[in-house]
């Protein structure tokens, strides 16, 4: 039986602001299973912010998507057919499937595929909350800014899937957790279901000034941390009302993805502030996996941490859902349904 | 005997560049000495960057400079009358005498006053390479920085009094150092007289893509570590040749203390090249002063840590001298002399 595949390849790069023209669904075989390979059917697809970065050439942290090469992201799947004795048909694992529907894989390479259990969690969960954004959340929050208890922490896109664990977990250490988010829905979504002590809606602070003063009503004892996901507007603000010592984890600067770069308005509060900044990809701190994962795993398994999803069905909605994410459209962490 | 203190106050508070009409010289009579009370004769005064902040209300990391009160500044000087047991008339020491040429102070509380050693280091050496400045170098170079043999530090105001020590401890310690500074002749001094390996005119580079060319053709294999001492365009242009997980020590931002904020170009980069940026301020470290000294003082005593200075003559020469300093008119540590 030949197994046809669909497949989402990156076939221009985007000038500016990325659309749906810059991919194309394409439909190839299947091929042969070889000894050690692997053929997963991906029932989800991750789709997650850094994918922008990766659709431009220039430097980057990684190597570009190649043109016309299936586009990279993390999926979970069900193992359908084995050459490898450590994969068994009916396997469920995690891995970097990219947009497609059927992943062939070389499963020797350590890490390449990972069996997961989905009696205790939903196996969407590892594209999530315990998976690369959970993971992201527990290293920026753990090894960089490393809350105290009392102090106050803020995190932009708190209700996104690494912002809203951010809070969650800051709470978990005792630390006062505040969200930034966009629109009302969202902020009681972030305080409500996810307990953060207080969000603050973007949409009605438009200027520094204003935003500034929402964030000195929110954070009285200023901000000890702050998780930062976007960048632009939203940096400055906080910078201001920053604490002696305050330490910022770098882990997205959306607004800057267009390649238009967007000025630190105040460096200087760097140093009236001894500010501590550190950009980090999790990608290249394989050691902090184990620890979280098992704080991560538990924490969901207990109903402890809490998180939603955005759903988008089929393959072929994948790149309107991707696009949609980078607008901020999504609610908690976007995925693409593919069974 | 009635003695007279000259003393220089600030009169007002700058608006934009400061000038010597903020300053006003005084003459008043030094007070009969209480019981635990020192007189010290000050022989040096120590002009230093962080004064133009405090001459400013508003945020910054230390109490404003009050109005009509004795210029803050550190001193070096000579016991000339002691109702302390721990000091006699004789000693030499240290400590923060401020623009005047006598300073009563209550030698019980403790480090205000410290006796040094003159017969291995002259007495100036603990206003510069063996004092506040070189402590700053020293933490912010292997507290921060940190540099591995083998890899690249620049450093900015290279000439100056902190800038020097840190190329020289970064070579120290095996690694490649390139400096900034502000004419052919400060070049010259850094590389022939402090041993750096490169030092870069920025005035020759008046815009960014001719000074980042400069720092390529010097740095080939990129800046691991970066010690800030100016802010602006020079910070932007380091930042573009950073390399992943480069460390920028934040110890000064010249260009923006009067007031006007300088912005940070491409904070993108923080995250792109996984940069740690960390403000300080030495006199919050005081763990650090004890190793720093042992390493500083032994270095200078031993002809291994070259510094130079820049003398003005008299109390009322210290306005100028200061302006001039803000303006990188001195060469090294700028001094001025009392006695």
């Amino acid at each position: 039986m030949t197994l046809i595949n669909q497949q989402i390849v990156l076939a221009s790069r985007p000038e500016g602001e990325p659309s749906a023209a810059n991919f194309e669904l394409m439909e190839t075989k299947v091929p042969e299973l070889q000894d050690g390979q692997v053929l997963v059917r991906n029932h989800y697809l991750s789709l997650d912010p850094y994918m922008r970065g990766r659709m431009s050439e220039g430097k980057s942290y990684a190597q570009p998507q190649p043109l016309g090469e299936v586009m990279i992201g993390g999926t979970v799947g069900e193992v359908v057919a084995s050459k490898n004795t450590a994969f068994a048909v009916g396997d469920m694992v995690v891995g970097m499937g990219g947009w497609q529907d059927y992943q062939l894989v070389d499963a020797g390479q350590r890490g390449v595929l990972q069996k997961v259990d989905t009696t205790h969690l939903p196996l969407s969960a590892y594209l999530g909350a315990v998976g690369m954004p959970g993971v992201t959340a527990w290293y920026g929050l753990t090894q960089i800014i490393a809350p105290k208890p009392g102090e106050t922490v803020v995190v932009s896109a708190a209700s996104g899937a690494v912002g809203g664990v951010v809070g969650q977990l800051a709470r978990a250490r005792g630390a006062r957790a505040v969200g930034l988010a966009g629109g009302r829905e969202k902020c009681a979504y972030v305080t409500e279901e996810l307990g953060f002590d207080a969000c603050i809606d973007y949409k009605q602070h438009p200027d520094l000034k204003s935003l500034s003063g929402a964030l000195k009503a929110a954070c009285p004892k200023g901000i000890d941390g702050y998780f930062e996901n976007v960048g632009g507007m939203i940096l400055d603000a906080v910078m201001l009302r920053m604490n002696a010592f305050g330490r910022i984890a770098v882990c997205g600067m959306i607004a800057g993805y267009n390649g238009e770069p967007i000025p630190m308005a105040n460096p200087s509060l760097i140093l009236m502030s001894r500010l501590k900044i550190e950009g980090f990809i999790v990608s290249e701190h394989m050691e902090a996996w184990p620890p979280a994962l098992k704080e991560l795993g538990t924490a969901v398994a207990t109903g402890k941490l809490k998180y939603r999803e955005t759903v988008a069905e089929g393959l072929a909605s994948a790149p309107q859902a991707f696009l949609g994410l980078l607008k901020g459209r999504n609610f908690g962490k976007q995925l693409v349904k593919l069974v």
